[in-house]
């Protein structure tokens, strides 16, 4: 009987074929002779994370994998950055993006990134706390220039358009309501209001003088984007019966896992970069097995990789993992399992919407007859073509967890 | 980069394993060194064009392989018929696809085709413009004996029975509402005085008196089936951003096609038949590739040999496919897609619900290890099952046109 459960979920692992590794992914050209025991042992497939052919986002794609389904939950990725910041969102709150910027004393935009100043934090300090027409305003700070704003209050739309050009040269955009709601003009006006006070607390901040001073572009914006309302998000553990961890380095991933109720284990040495320690993520992930029935491992790096059409160092980075997941191979009680949350085209350097392999290791499991974990060899496993959303069906059964339909 | 895409269906391609080709389909006992080396370069699967087990007609099949879900946009096969015949329809209408038929002098059904006659044209030309308590009537004639008609006006419906009781020595039905709404019994009265009015025209057209006077049966009467009321179709080049043209030869692929707002190619040589010129429609397709970036090409004989049970010469007629799919293979900026739009069984002589083979053939796809283009040898291939409304979805996908889901 199984006890629990790892999830290793490798950022934009798959890929297409590629000219210049012979027609392979690199995936398939890297060297993984642990990933390929693994597969050997247990049985294969490939998903759609979202669906036939669409092209999947990575934060829709993880809350299908861990089986929310985002045509009801996904609202925007404000609210997952927001949580990765340590803030505890409430149903019904509106999260957004935001970067420090630079304006000069037109209101033109001289700098989206206030220099890529090393760290909002002293900034955005102050505004935290503000409240406008009733509605209370908290700003987190996130690596650099970026940052987090959450709107919480009664009535509150998240239809509301950014006030981030995109461009330099021209004024930031008031807010705008993208319905006629009452609640969408009204959190557009507050959230114009406050802006408008964050901006004269950020001129007068000393450290905007003192970067003045030295030449440096002043902090004394704040470009928001991608405002997002918090939907109630059922806890993992209520929905699964899984107690559940994450081990991962990048905001965005810990954030859906915040909001879904998984506990945080933080890792020295993950970084979210090639340079990650893939090694101590697996070590801190197989130990909080003792404890947790459910562990989330993301791994990023080979997303970004091939986003910068870095075939090689994605292969190599692949070979990486490898290594690292020898440290799976001796899982008794565990159910391994393996996939990626969408392709990543080294040569398109995109998201593309074609199926990613998976595996899934552990007693009980109708092991097939793949001895290759990659795009092609998987899709002629046992587990045939799934949807994102059947993974966590699967591993529930696998546990032993499913519950009965019918008698 | 992928510039374009050609989709080629083969109506009724798809066969049942016959004892009389030892075991084999006409698909799988054809000489197909072309379509094979397709499949050898592409990837390959199977297709549920509806459902798993759903036996489609032509017209929703090639809606959902089109993109179109016809559980939304499927209102029956009259809307299409018509369009194909030239009529150009808007929102509202309601079409039938009509016989011209003999009736004698008690309203008895003498012949459901009036002797087959050459042509309805002669005949139909004084039945169109007529208006009926402020409905304006259209009719139009097609090959021999067939004909159109459309219903244009106020308050439409078209859930009204046939008037064709589809057997000889009965009269016409009278057409009803199938509902009780004002709009279907309106509907169903005004077609009901047409019927009258035209059957009293026809009765009196010197044409008939000729016919009668060589033995022949007059075409006095219309028999229609098959009320459609046109909703309205989003448009192809809308939906998926692709400029779109269609290469067949039967009315109701090209009605389709005209309904979802795509350009038709005529081609001279295309029959619908099996004589029909198969290298033309490839050529015409392949220059049309110059201005559009989606063609669909219908090849239909296919179809009508299974139904006739004749499965040498479908067999031959897919042997004629393969001569001429030698023009897709050198066509490098294009996905070449292969398909078909349902099985016909030659022994049971009908449409049936089996998967229909696919491949995909351009670069970026992920060849898989299949080297026969057959209904068995692509159920083995790296797509897997998928359903007829995903193939628009890998389409897109793989040209690098899908829509990110997220971010």
């Amino acid at each position: 009987m199984l006890k629990n459960a790892i999830l290793v979920i490798c950022d934009g692992l798959a890929d297409r074929p590629l000219r210049a590794l012979n027609g392979l992914t690199p995936l398939e050209s890297a060297r993984t002779p642990n990933l390929n025991r693994l597969a050997k042992r247990g049985i294969t497939g490939i998903v759609d994370t979202i669906g036939v052919g669409i092209r999947p986002g990575s934060d829709t794609s993880h809350l299908a994998l861990l089986g929310y389904d985002p045509e009801i939950y996904y609202t925007g990725r404000g609210v997952f950055e927001a949580a990765a910041l340590g803030m505890e969102l409430k149903r019904g709150d509106v999260a957004l993006r935001a970067n420090l910027a630079t304006v000069d004393e037109n209101m033109i935009i001289e700098d989206r990134r206030a220099g890529r100043i090393e760290s909002s934090e002293p900034f955005v300090r102050e505004l935290n706390g503000i409240t406008i027409d009733g509605v209370h305003f908290m700003v987190a700070s996130g690596l650099g220039h970026r940052a987090a704003i959450v709107m919480r209050g009664k009535g509150l739309s998240s239809n509301l358009s950014n006030n981030d050009p995109h461009i330099l040269g021209v004024r930031p955009h008031f807010v705008r309501a993208l319905d006629k709601s009452k609640e969408a003009e009204f959190t557009a006006g507050a959230l114009n209001k406050f802006l408008e006070r964050a901006h004269a607390a950020l001129s007068k901040n000393p450290l905007n003088k003192e970067r003045v001073k030295v030449g440096k572009p002043p902090a004394n914006y704040l470009l928001c984007r991608g405002a997002a309302i918090l939907k109630g998000f059922p806890d993992f553990e209520e929905m699964f019966g899984l107690k559940a961890a994450c081990v991962s380095a990048v905001g965005l991933y810990k954030g859906v896992a915040l909001a879904i109720g998984m506990d945080l284990v933080s890792v020295p040495g993950a970084t979210g970069r090639p340079d990650t320690d893939i090694e101590a993520k697996f070590r801190a992930a197989i130990e909080a097995l003792q404890e947790y029935d459910f562990v989330f491992v993301h791994i990023k790096a080979a997303d970004n990789l091939a986003e910068d059409g870095n075939f090689r160092e994605k292969r190599h980075f692949i070979e990486r993992i490898d290594r690292a997941a020898r440290m799976l191979l001796n899982l008794k009680e565990t159910l391994v399992v393996v996939t990626a949350d969408h392709t990543t085209c080294s040569e398109l350097k995109m998201h593309t919407g074609d199926p990613v392999p998976i595996m899934i290791v552990g007693e009980g499991v109708r092991a097939d007859k793949v001895k290759r974990f990659g795009e092609r060899a998987c899709a002629l496993g046992g587990i045939g073509r799934i949807k994102g959303l059947d993974v966590m069906k699967e591993i529930l059964n696998l546990m032993g967890r499913a519950e009965i339909y019918g008698a």
